[in-house]
């Protein structure tokens, strides 16, 4: 049962789907959030620049000023659901430049996809690309960002409430697309989404921690990457959707290969088909020079 | 923040789409699985009798037999995808009865939902519900079980192998519906799942614990509730699908309710509406009288 799986890996070869190395885009570092657990694991998350403007806002100046970092902890983890972080109490005051309850930029209207996948989803009339290589959900006028797995979104009270971005969770189980355009998406983790999917799940009331036997993971720090000495910048990229190479990449996700696969599906849902997101290859020699 | 979550589990108020008493069905002992790790935790998975008839049988083999008891273990978790358990050796002998490839009754005809969801999804024309309490799906003459979250599937090598069933997996983030109808599916998670999806991911290829640092969970052992005494059995209970309150219920799932959801979907994913499945309440004095 193992051997199968390994000789997959093995079935790697170019294709008309490959990324040329120009398609690998650059993301830039105020939009690269940094979370470093008590534990050492490290949580890295892609920030959905120019959507959710206020909260985007908002945990900007929260990485800048610190915020988490002094009593900030992952306090909430509930099976198929979300792991939740912040600020446990419920107490500690805002930075006054942090605006309390952003608008409710949950979906907007002008933002045509750069490449769609083949089917509607349950969520959607259309799912597809963003040019910047975000998932994009849509019906009628209006685009969203939908819930997928490892996307993060703003914790929230009742509306009006729409959160200030001080209480963020992450995916960590089926996309819980009934959430979309119910709440604020403001960015992807890109890397170690692990350190919180693999959390202990909480045996409080929707997975919170429950005092004494269970205790939240505290944060230790969370920084932008350009908050960070240039040299300890982690580096992303996205993959760009805007050419022929990532609509057959669509293709092979909608259409899944042999030697594994015998029946092709036709079409994919929108999570099982995430934009790639990598970490820049180290710059060569060669092209440095 | 957490307010709010708290508030909505005082919003529970008996509804057109609550369960009857008689709703509940049992589910029979001989479906039911019990799977206790060396740590104490205990994932119970209902078998999906009627289905992978051959697979079904064999799984139900090798738990009289107590095949999993001796060096049996999880060694595989991949992060948003599955974790697999079985013998990481590859080289246990099966018990002589056990058919090392059943047939590949991946999907089936004549199997009409008793109920649907509004939408069609990305990966069947329909997706509904059994008589029985199962997800199902289909296009065409053609029906399946779906991967979602915390259904079990039999590991296989490449076609024609369809595994035996002494390797299993269950689907530990967002489901990977790209396999259904490549592969068996046996079965779902009916607690526990939560002693699987917050395992250590493996950080070999595929999710494998890489030794010496990572090692497998492993298998203290592997029941039909059927084989332990009666005293013992964890008894479970599917709601039935064939009522006006389970279409209500379905309404409910596409339509999420205020005051916490503003704007309401419309329509579901079939993972994310997945059929209720409980713990038989305890047997009161009145009801035994």
């Amino acid at each position: 049962m193992l051997s199968f799986l390994l000789a997959l890996l093995q079935t790697a070869v170019p294709a008309s789907s490959d990324a040329l190395p120009a398609d690998w885009r650059a993301i830039p570092d105020d939009e690269v959030v940094v979370m470093t657990l008590a534990d050492g694991g490290r949580v890295v998350i892609r920030l959905a620049a120019g959507r959710a403007a206020g909260h985007v806002a908002n945990i900007r100046k929260l990485a800048v000023k610190k915020w988490w970092d002094a009593g900030g902890s992952v306090y909430r983890v509930q099976d198929n659901y979300v792991a939740q972080w912040g600020d446990v109490t419920e107490k500690k005051p805002l930075p006054a430049d942090v605006e309390a309850n952003p608008p409710a930029e949950y979906e907007w209207q002008g933002e045509a996809p750069v490449a769609k996948l083949t089917r509607r989803d349950p969520y959607a009339e259309w799912a597809g690309y963003t040019r910047d290589g975000w998932p994009l959900a849509g019906s009628g006028a209006s685009q969203w960002l939908p819930h997928c797995y490892g996307m993060v979104g703003v914790a929230r009270d009742l509306a009006p409430s729409t959160g200030s971005g001080g209480d963020l969770y992450a995916v960590i189980g089926h996309g819980p697309r009934a959430l979309d355009r119910n709440i604020a998406v403001v960015g992807r983790v890109v890397e170690g989404i692990e350190r919180l999917s693999a959390l202990p799940r909480g045996t409080g009331d929707l997975g919170f921690y429950k005092a004494p036997a269970e205790t939240p993971m505290a944060i230790r720090s969370v920084r932008l990457a350009s908050q960070m000495p240039a040299a300890e910048r982690p580096r992303f990229q996205y993959r760009a959707t805007d050419n022929p190479r990532f609509a057959a990449w669509i293709k092979t996700r909608e259409n899944r290969q042999p030697p594994f696969f015998v029946v092709p599906a036709g079409g994919a849902d929108i999570c099982n088909a995430m934009p790639p997101v990598r970490r820049a290859p180290p710059v060569t020699a060669d092209a440095a020079r």
